[in-house]
């Protein structure tokens, strides 16, 4: 049950992607909402190692592509994202305009445009509006500043309530190496292999390949491993910096420190996934789902996903109602390895079922748990060894009147 | 884009289970529910050809397993059906129970035991009170009446708004045929290979071989075609009975009066599907997705599936707002083949993507169509010549309110 995750060798504290030595950032309002900012910049002071991850959806935003094209490299030392608009299903223009974006950047660093990632979150299929993004570049290179952790994240939100950032530091061969992060919820959340929008910052030195080893580690105990609504959008994109300048001993093998880099990866992805649950359009609560005792880890994971996507679950979850038939039926149908005799599930603590039938009759216990805003619920399939844990948030009126508004 | 179900060969009549010749039905109120009938029962007058199709889910509730076994030998002649109760997750008890609600059924009816089918519907995990059904067993057997169709369909909802009935008349061979049935929503609804309950009968003279086919193809065409929340319930079952009363030639061959009654029966089982949705939990809409151009008919129904379960498209469907975005992004993550610069999308007849990317920026007639109760939404993925066309509802503040206070 216990996971690499609920034992971190990471120090929490509190930042975001400036928070590692030689990270700059910004974040400003070009116009492209009414008001809030929407233009957020993330430059480290020399070339770094950079490692992403993508959605898997088949139809990706046209930034999505142009990041793929360009972190092939290993390296980069920049990323520009703008919020309220996707630049998702915008064709050939699209690609064009997410181009312009990272030279423009570029020009106004004096970095080489291979340098540059680009990423965009908000509206799909309208065009990038260009003359926001021409004004907006200049003003956040002159925005730039070692503080600018926090302006960076609010400028990427769309339908969060809250920005989110994230920090740690572990000590590796008597250096001291930090990481911070930056999220975006707060629909369309169910990532695959990818993420909703993250920037990870770090100073360790470690060269692109074990980045991207370590990148996908956190990933895949993180933000693949949570579910607001199980869409998976066009432009889920991670990116991770390493800038080297926190002068540990290069970490170029898969040994202990390499391990403990990757925990504190992870702790900060962990910590960001959370806030995005947490955040969830309209979520109320938080459900941490543990499924144990699968055939493997895959069928954990699906039985876990139709449990945490399920709406009768979600709503259950919302009007802490200890439903677990819901839930029995959600693993029923998931294509998990399933006996429906030998199942058994706890509701914050209280075993609701045991051998597939009703543990007690008396549920008071397990709904007086549910009424919390973290609710955790355990499912041992009694199979195997598979385990798999992820958060999900509730499905309320709420998520209803943010996504039944949105364009309009 | 047509299907056998656009050209229905039956002619629409009112009514019910018991419009056939040779069939009765009761609804009763035995005690499960506080006041409303509860307790449904159809009978025939003599032993009838029987089919059933019955949940994918790995969880079953009892009455599935038992009526399972009993369906082996292709002839039933009474089917009974509480409400309130799902005797789902119930165990060895649940188990004895089902087959006790059988046989106290044929033992009032002067009945064998294994002529007599059996389905449950409503909460899970929880015993099924005998003793109401005890007392409301020979209640329903002294209400049975030819008339008595609609008063069964209202026994067996659960939280649906309204009773569903349909029927049909078909001419086979100089023989007039009727085709009735009734069915049950309004929560987990996404029927795989089966259905949320569902009752049809009929007089055709049809072996039990034939009835199966023209069932299966029936549900495939109409039950398994809808989806209200993307969860499929432990108990759903669908029964056919064909009593032969109508004295038609016998139904043996796949020949053009095979097609027809199948047809017919199509309709009538299509007729409660598309009720199903328009009173699925909380529905205030329900959207026609056609989905054309797959590379295979899997293709199609997986594009669909995504974007009929998409709490995005769900709540946009709500709003009344053409966000072709979230259909494409659905599309996307379906695992359909698909090619994104292809693709074409209508939303009430209006084009709103052409070659994956916005055909109009003006949006407003789109909208205007998605006013309406009836949206129909069409994806051409240009890919090849598989369809598929499905039914879905909104997603709203009522469906949360409904579900998340369905226990307490």
């Amino acid at each position: 049950m216990t996971t690499a995750i609920s034992k971190p060798k990471g120090e929490r504290i509190e930042g975001g992607v400036t928070s590692p030595t030689g990270f700059r950032a910004a974040g400003v309002h070009c116009g492209i909402k009414a008001t809030r900012s929407d233009l957020a910049l993330v430059t480290s002071e020399r070339l770094a190692s950079a490692a992403a991850m993508f959605t898997t959806n088949v139809v990706k935003a046209a930034p999505v592509l142009v990041s793929e094209e360009k972190i092939q490299s290993g390296v980069a030392q920049a990323i520009v994202v703008n919020s309220g608009n996707a630049n998702a299903c915008t064709g050939a223009q699209g690609l064009r305009d997410a181009r312009e974006m990272a030279a423009l950047t570029a020009q106004q660093l004096g970095l080489a445009e291979e340098f540059v990632l680009v990423a965009s979150t908000g509206l799909i299929g309208v065009p990038l509006p260009m003359a926001s993004i021409r004004r907006g570049i200049p003003l956040a290179v002159r925005a730039l500043g070692p503080d600018g952790g926090a302006e960076a994240a609010e400028a990427i939100v769309t339908t969060d309530a809250f920005p989110k950032t994230a920090a740690a530091q572990v000590e590796i061969g008597g250096a001291r190496v930090t990481i911070g992060g930056m999220a975006k919820g707060a629909g369309m959340i169910h990532p695959n292999m990818a993420t909703t929008l993250c920037v990870l910052t770090t100073d360790a030195v470690i060269p692109p390949h074990q980045l991207r080893g370590a990148l996908r580690r956190a990933i895949n105990q993180s933000f693949n491993c949570i579910s607001v609504d199980g869409d998976t959008s066009t432009n889920d994109t991670v990116f991770c910096l390493a800038n080297g300048l926190a002068g540990n001993p290069p970490l170029v093998d898969d040994d202990e420190a390499f391990t403990r880099f990757s925990r504190a990866l992870a702790e900060v992805a962990t910590t960001l996934a959370r806030m995005v649950v947490r955040d969830g359009e309209g979520a109320s609560k938080v459900g941490t789902l543990i499924v144990r005792g699968a055939r493997s880890a895959e069928d954990a994971k699906r039985a876990a996903t139709a449990v945490m996507t399920s709406p009768l679950v979600k709503t259950a979850l919302y009007g802490a109602e200890p439903n677990w038939g819901r839930i029995l039926a959600a693993v029923g149908r998931s294509g998990a390895g399933v006996n429906p005799d030998v199942i058994e599930i706890w509701i914050g603590g209280v075993q609701v079922v045991d051998s597939g039938i009703a543990a007690s009759s008396d549920l008071s216990v397990a709904a007086a748990a549910m009424r919390g805003p973290d609710v955790e619920i355990l499912v041992d399939l009694h199979l195997g060894d598979g385990t798999f844990t992820g958060w999900f948030s509730d499905l309320n009126e709420a998520y209803v009147k943010v996504n039944a508004g949105y364009m309009t």
